[in-house]
């Protein structure tokens, strides 16, 4: 089916360039004109595959996650030995924080879409939930670090994937904000890390 | 000196009315005359009080945090005991969270904000540092709490003070995008002050 194979390309291709417009400027600011140009595709193709501005964000969106997880992913696979569920914890977490150019953009998207998802009910319906499989992902490799006696019996698997997600997006924004820098952000992630897997007695 | 404190109340009413806009749509959207007609002052009005948006949005957002600061300490003075560390930490972590109208439209004042400021690095130099008395303030209690035995001495009071507000603010954002309740962002804060502060035993 080369023709679905072409829509796709073509839908991440309008992606891509609504992230480049997100990394440089606000995206609120960007009219479809301005995602013409990027995107060096004419209004009436860009209806073509997306039928509104809402559509296009959402696919951009789910597109850095996406890309995010593939990144996390690809990491995973190279390492020599099987990750632990810590690795793979921190290696996700890794990917909420702005320390490169990819997870940069990503979360100025993220950040774009934040401010229209607020005021948007229509919007929320449609992305809510989207962070469950994360929290599950992550919830699970806790509750196998509990079984293998690496975090306390007594942890809460559930809260506690939800409270890493929480705190690395909090603290991304403010490493964006520029209150301190994306490594030293990941470095306060590992000390909490630290704390939920205790050195071995 | 009449003149400044009416100068003063002017530029609050000003921000009460930018609190309203953005507490309702996109502030980005919010041109000066929807600003005008909001504060029922004319352009030249506006600005004698502000020389510009930036400036407008600076004082808005600096109201914003001086009226939570005054809710929390409005909040100590009415209890009956002195508050403990825990209680003014977690006074403070629940001003972050939208339980309320009034923290609610904060939060939402602080999101147009923050979509405005990540590409803005001047305003991220004149905002830098916004957080650190919000720090330096839960690290004190922290301390506190330390040399009362009420949290481990290997915790370090100001990792713990920044990821507090790192957690309540991603938990706060994940509250405004529908994903949880507000009322579910407080019960996972305060499962994690309850490791912070565990039993006594």
């Amino acid at each position: 089916m080369p023709k679905r194979v072409d829509h796709d390309e073509r839908r991440r291709e309008i992606s891509v360039a609504l992230w480049r417009i997100a990394s440089t400027h606000w995206l609120e600011k960007a009219g479809l004109r301005e995602v013409e140009t990027e995107a060096g595709m004419s209004l009436g193709q860009l209806q073509h595959y997306f039928t509104s501005k809402d559509e296009m964000l959402i696919f951009a969106m789910e597109y850095v996650g996406q890309a995010a997880s593939e990144r996390v992913q690809g990491r995973l696979r190279a390492m020599s030995a099987p990750p632990t569920p810590r690795t793979i914890i921190r290696e996700i977490l890794i990917e909420l924080l702005p320390l490169d150019d990819n997870s940069r953009t990503g979360l100025l998207v993220q950040v774009a879409f934040f401010a229209r998802l607020v005021h948007d009910e229509r919007l929320q319906a449609i992305t809510k939930g989207g962070i469950e499989p994360l929290t599950d992902l992550m919830a699970d490799q806790l509750q196998k670090a509990m079984d293998a006696g690496e975090v306390e019996a007594d942890r809460d698997p559930k809260i506690e994937a939800m409270n890493l997600i929480g705190l690395a997006d909090g603290l991304a924004n403010y490493a964006l904000a520029g209150e301190h820098t994306a490594e030293q952000a990941l470095a306060m992630i590992d000390y909490h890390l630290g704390r939920l897997f205790p050195p071995a007695r």
